[in-house]
């Protein structure tokens, strides 16, 4: 068992503030501040351009990426950081679809998260209107696996419900008829035990900013499965991914495996700060996160449905199809998510009517669910949500 | 004439160095590190989630985007940060293509930077092999843009050279000739006057981390012409793109004008960093800057070719056509440059002969200049460079 009262000592935590929104935005790590001094004085401000080989700049996205490699099953060598996690959608679509070049379907579910929609719908638009985009009920897409199907791209864990897909059942099921699956990790590294390579992922895209605390905007990875490594050619094909970046030739040449996957310069400062959160992770094993998020879960669904009954469970009831998250429906969900802010403990709101509470043991304990669960029902038994003050809409929550 | 000791001492420079490198990544502003520690603890550590609105993060790409826009002579509202410039290049000419959809060619020149060409082919290869990149030399360029061009794309200062077009007469033959232009300013954005509006280009991008100073690996930004910012469907329709991103639906609409350029969650910490170098620009016009760095490349230009006449000039003689930097050429180019580096002048090396050295007037005066050109012409003349040390190729510079 980790010591989970040693990791939440690494993060700070604000004042008086319960904070269930890790799934959304982690909390800052003691350390990155720190780090990211070094990193702007003695790297950035001393070493200049010669940073990117002496400080090692140029090789940390292969180095960060096999780090949370480890973290969601990955052979080494085959995640690579950067960008943000739309762009590595497109990525792995791109290269997915180029693979099936005579499958005309990409499946997806009502469940993913917009952006991951979007992507494709733009792939689309620029193949030539040559695909289609199909999306189901979560629960239809076991059935709607057909041998039509080229990609099946599916986020595991639902970013509102937290109902979580079985990834290795339903890879199966695509590659039994001729298909390849997309997984999007986002709320997911970090959250529960992920074993893409055992699960025969074919690609696999998520973000640092959620369960593994890299900070607002950190970058984003991507996972190709080895045996797809050197046969996808990158629709993103920047320099660095280039097998010689640095021979400045007019013609692109992939890079060799999972390095074609990058783009651009590397986020230099972003990875700072992430470095300084995935040491946090040292040691620390997903099943043990898990199994203590799903008891921390069952806490806080037990404590709110004996004294909310207006609150309905949205996630799944049995926590092995459940993610690091809790959700309830209410109908001034938004207003009520806004009282608890207020009143100190952090959560967040999901159109059209879903209160979400992300379950984190790197930093939350019994008594900060037990926190939670007064709040909220002070909030909801008071009716404190039924107040003006509550009601104007802010774009983020 | 702006103070440019004032500007000067708002930048980290190491002891014993004169950096000549600011073309590739700009130094230290000394308030960055500061920002950045605000916004981790203050902004981060204390809102965590609520700093999206609170702290004003979601906003911010468009805000430093229109102070860049000031310096590239954008209207407006009409500039947008995020990414990378690679990223940025796609998005253009992607929406650049859409808007001519009955042409073919990509017309480009052989100095462009190989990234624009790579995303291109890239681009290319996604739309089904449908369109042409055609490579001219740079002097070549104004003849080959014909009725067959949907897209002129080109860098306007050369990396390697620092030879200058001129974007306003290039563009100016393109729309006579029905094509759109995009222009990457990644080596004009902060080294010269730009005027993407009064040169009508209808895309540009740049990147932040050269002569902008926001850090490596900063974001890039991407401008896009007022006409053409409702007639554009983007080919990387990420959610924050969208004109309701936090409605998640399940189909895309662009948001109104450039914001729809937007993808993946910005970098909020390495636009931290960035904003403080923005901040060194306030007052600061480009014309007395670029007026200042051709003085100082003239100063230099002269210093060298008197001392060193084994070092030809690669750069164009007249100052009008040259961007802030001076290159010169040099068979044994990389082992100089290491042994100037050794010697506490960086400045860096392009394939294959290539001496490259950036004149950037907010931290260089004219005691650097004459610095640089001792320790050059040290070098040269006691063969510095003929040494075993100098001879192990790093893979950056």
């Amino acid at each position: 068992m980790p010591d989970f009262t040693a990791t939440k000592s690494h993060f700070h935590l604000p004042q008086g503030v319960t904070y269930l929104d890790g799934n959304s935005l982690g909390p800052l790590p003691r350390a990155a501040a720190d780090r990211m001094g070094r990193v702007m004085q003695e790297e950035w401000g001393e070493m200049l351009i010669t940073g990117w080989n002496k400080a090692g700049w140029m090789a940390q996205p292969g180095l960060l990426g096999d780090r949370i490699g480890r973290l969601v099953g990955a052979e080494p060598g085959y995640v690579m950081l950067g960008d943000t996690l739309s762009i590595k959608v497109y990525q792995a679509l791109a290269a997915a679809l180029s693979l099936r070049p005579e499958r005309r379907v990409i499946l997806s579910d009502t469940g993913n998260f917009p952006t991951d929609l979007y992507m494709a719908e733009g792939l689309i638009d620029t193949l030539g209107q040559t695909h289609e985009l199909r999306c189901v009920a979560p629960e239809e897409v076991e059935d709607a696996i057909t041998d039509e199907v080229a990609v099946l791209m599916l986020t595991e864990v639902d970013y509102r419900t937290g109902r979580r897909h079985d990834m290795a059942r339903l890879t199966q099921k695509a590659h039994k008829n001729g298909a390849l699956a997309i997984w999007d990790l986002a709320h997911s590294a970090g959250a529960l035990p992920v074993d893409v390579a055992g699960g025969k992922a074919d690609f696999a895209v998520g973000c640092t900013y959620k369960f593994l605390n890299g900070g607002p905007g950190a970058p984003a990875f991507i996972y190709v499965a080895p045996r797809h490594a050197e046969a996808t050619a990158p629709a993103l094909s920047g320099w660095l991914g280039h097998a010689a970046p640095f021979d400045f030739e007019q013609t692109y040449r992939a890079a060799p495996g999972v390095a074609r996957m990058r783009v651009g310069t590397p986020p230099v400062l972003a990875m700072a700060s992430l470095e300084a959160a995935l040491d946090i992770w040292d040691g620390v094993e997903m099943a043990e996160v898990y199994s203590r998020a799903q008891d921390l879960s069952e806490r806080l669904i037990q404590g709110i449905e004996a004294a909310c009954p207006m609150l309905t469970l949205a996630s799944p009831r049995d926590p092995n199809t459940r993610g690091s998250q809790v959700s309830f429906r209410f109908e001034h969900g938004y207003e009520a998510m806004q009282a608890c802010i207020a009143h100190g403990v952090i959560g967040d709101f999901r159109a059209p009517d879903i209160m979400r509470f992300g379950i984190t043991p790197l930093y939350l304990d019994e008594a900060d669910i037990d926190r939670a669960i007064e709040v909220i029902t002070k909030v909801m038994t008071e009716r404190l949500w039924d107040d003006d003050t509550y009601r104007q809409r802010a774009a983020v929550t």
